[in-house]
């Protein structure tokens, strides 16, 4: 069994980005990427919204973000190679207690170089259009929906495919000499004693012991790091060893609805938010379900992911539901956007997120 | 199905103080505890160390526990219920980091009028006996021991017995009116709208929502409020509803050390700290195994709760494994008290213990 300098758990878009990266800065390193399945970007991977953006309210996400979308447009403008990258925007559409509350976020990151421009509800009305006022609505009324007080659009945001970002990865990391193993699950994380004492059951709690690499159904492959880029798996690993890493799985399922009504055509192809002559991946106020435009396809992807009354629930294959769909998600779409009145989606999808519990953001969280 | 005001889950310690509690402040109410044993305290509550303290360095975990101990000591003086209380003090071992870390938060509790004690190590030496010096000892510098720098003795601490508490507030609550239904387990928390539309799957997210109840294997039981006091299991009920709360289970073995050898009779009945006569529960430095004496017994429990890299695991019985002992604890609490060497446990059984991960503390967690 010989030593790798670092193991990843997980050929997914962080494995595989964080593997190329690593094998980059440290070319004669021995890295090894696993995966229970047996392609690259097979699981959530392949299941998210492919969406991109740098505003995030704390500052480490922030940095991430927006040093990932410099990347991607590094790859796809001087490498050459198509990441189907579209900087269509991000538009969040806030209700105004949501606006008073992300305004001092916006003022701290504008200090920080970001740029963003704020529309109000006229503007937002006339660009996209879109019903802002649902004040004479009794089921809007009683559903708790809210009027559209301003929206804030953010430049630096987009689209990308996920699979094509994926291939990248991993042919570059392969080329460097990296390498993949794929169909290899990794069962546990392997802890030894930094110092064995050939005693029944070590290590002990009093040995100092470290992460020595991870147990697989095809062995144990050792290595000086092991990373874990399993996403809403993480936590399966960690709790083994007493570990606490404050990640929990949300489902979230996707829904395409064809444009193929005029009105549904014009909002997809809105000219007036970016040069892309696209609408901007939408976010609406309260509940947050997003509107995630395909315009190589003349589709909008309708999403949302799970919130209370709905279950934590680690999901190897996790389904869409048509009710969550018809009594959930359509019935807020259509109160702010009745182009979609009527509309059925077409081969819904749904997948996991792993968001961290102590602040709620997908990536990383920060402590005080 | 009638309606409680407040249903419990669990007749455990906190789940039938609470019970008692809230009946006295609201004699009129209907409250309900269930639990899935058939008697009281069955689960975890029988399996703990049975030992209070009021020094925390939480804030509300400090005034919870003082006026938790306050409340023992009526009832026994008071009320004239033997809960077999002894003042016997705990008694912090602390090497010299350990002592700089606690320090502020002891000058913090002593202004709010806590009173303790602070012992230096020759004074330990001969108060208990105890070795404080192991820099000539090799193995116990393999293991990573640590000198006794400080010894911190609370007098506000000792010991009880869980079943007695648990017994007083059961009958008290019974003859309050309180209802206990026993052999009933909580499967799902019942969440409902609280205006429900009679749509298939509701409560959906956009509806305003509320826990309603327990359903358990004996039918739904519904309720004004509903308070989980089921331990370690509280998670499996929250994580069905995408609630976070920060707790995992931590396994924790005891094992009893009768008290056979004039050596250790000595120990356990030393006379120098409380007017009890007996050895204070005593908590190791570093890894913190704890000592608690058993004086009507004649019988330490020593015992320790699992650490990295030992998991995370809901067990519905967890059983105390020999080499835990052997291997673990003895090695290092003959190095402080070679008096126990050579002693072998009777009858060792393990428990669990609900921790939170944000602070560690094993009762509230306060954020900042």
């Amino acid at each position: 069994m010989s030593e790798y300098d670092a193991v990843i758990v997980g050929a997914g878009i962080l494995g595989l980005a964080t593997a190329y990266h690593i094998k980059r800065e440290n070319p004669n390193d021995r890295i090894l990427v696993i995966d229970k399945l047996n392609a690259a970007g097979q699981a959530n991977t392949a299941k998210s919204a492919c969406a991109f953006r740098c505003l995030f309210s704390s500052r480490t996400n922030y940095l991430l973000a927006n040093s990932s979308i410099e990347f991607y447009r590094h790859v796809q403008k001087n490498l050459k190679v198509d990441l189907k990258l579209n900087f269509i925007g991000y538009l969040w559409l806030l209700c105004e207690r949501e606006y008073e509350e992300l305004n001092p976020v916006l003022k701290d990151v504008a200090q920080r170089g970001f740029s963003y421009k704020e529309y109000d509800k006229q503007e937002l009305a006339e660009k996209l259009p879109i019903r802002t006022n649902l004040e004479e609505d009794e089921e809007a009324k009683i559903m708790g929906l809210e009027n559209i007080y301003k929206g804030i659009f953010i430049p630096k945001a987009g689209i990308v495919d996920a699979d094509c970002l994926v291939r990248f990865y991993e042919e570059e990391f392969l080329k460097m000499g990296g390498e993949i193993h794929y169909g290899v699950e990794a069962e546990k994380l392997m802890v030894e004693a930094r110092e064995p004492l050939g005693i029944p059951g070590e290590p002990y709690f009093w040995q100092e012991s470290r992460i020595a690499g991870v147990n697989t159904n095809k062995g144990m492959v050792k290595a000086k790091k092991t990373i874990l880029a399993a996403g809403v798996w993480i936590t399966k690993f960690l709790d083994e060893l007493g570990i606490e890493c404050y990640i929990k799985p949300k489902k979230r399922q996707i829904f395409p609805i064809e444009a193929k009504t005029p009105e549904l055509e014009r909002l997809l192809f809105v000219k007036s938010f970016s040069k892309e002559g696209c609408m901007p991946f939408t976010i609406l106020p309260k509940f947050r379900i997003l509107i995630r435009p395909f315009p190589t396809e003349h589709t909008f992807w309708i999403g949302y992911a799970d919130d209370f009354p709905r279950a934590y629930k680690l999901e190897e294959n996790p389904q869409p539901e048509k009710n969550f769909y018809e009594y959930g998600i359509y019935q807020i779409l259509v109160k702010y956007f009745p182009q979609f009145k009527d509309r059925r989606p077409t081969a819904p999808w749904a997948g996991q997120y792993a968001i961290n519990t102590l602040d709620g953001q997908p990536v990383i969280f920060e402590e005080n």
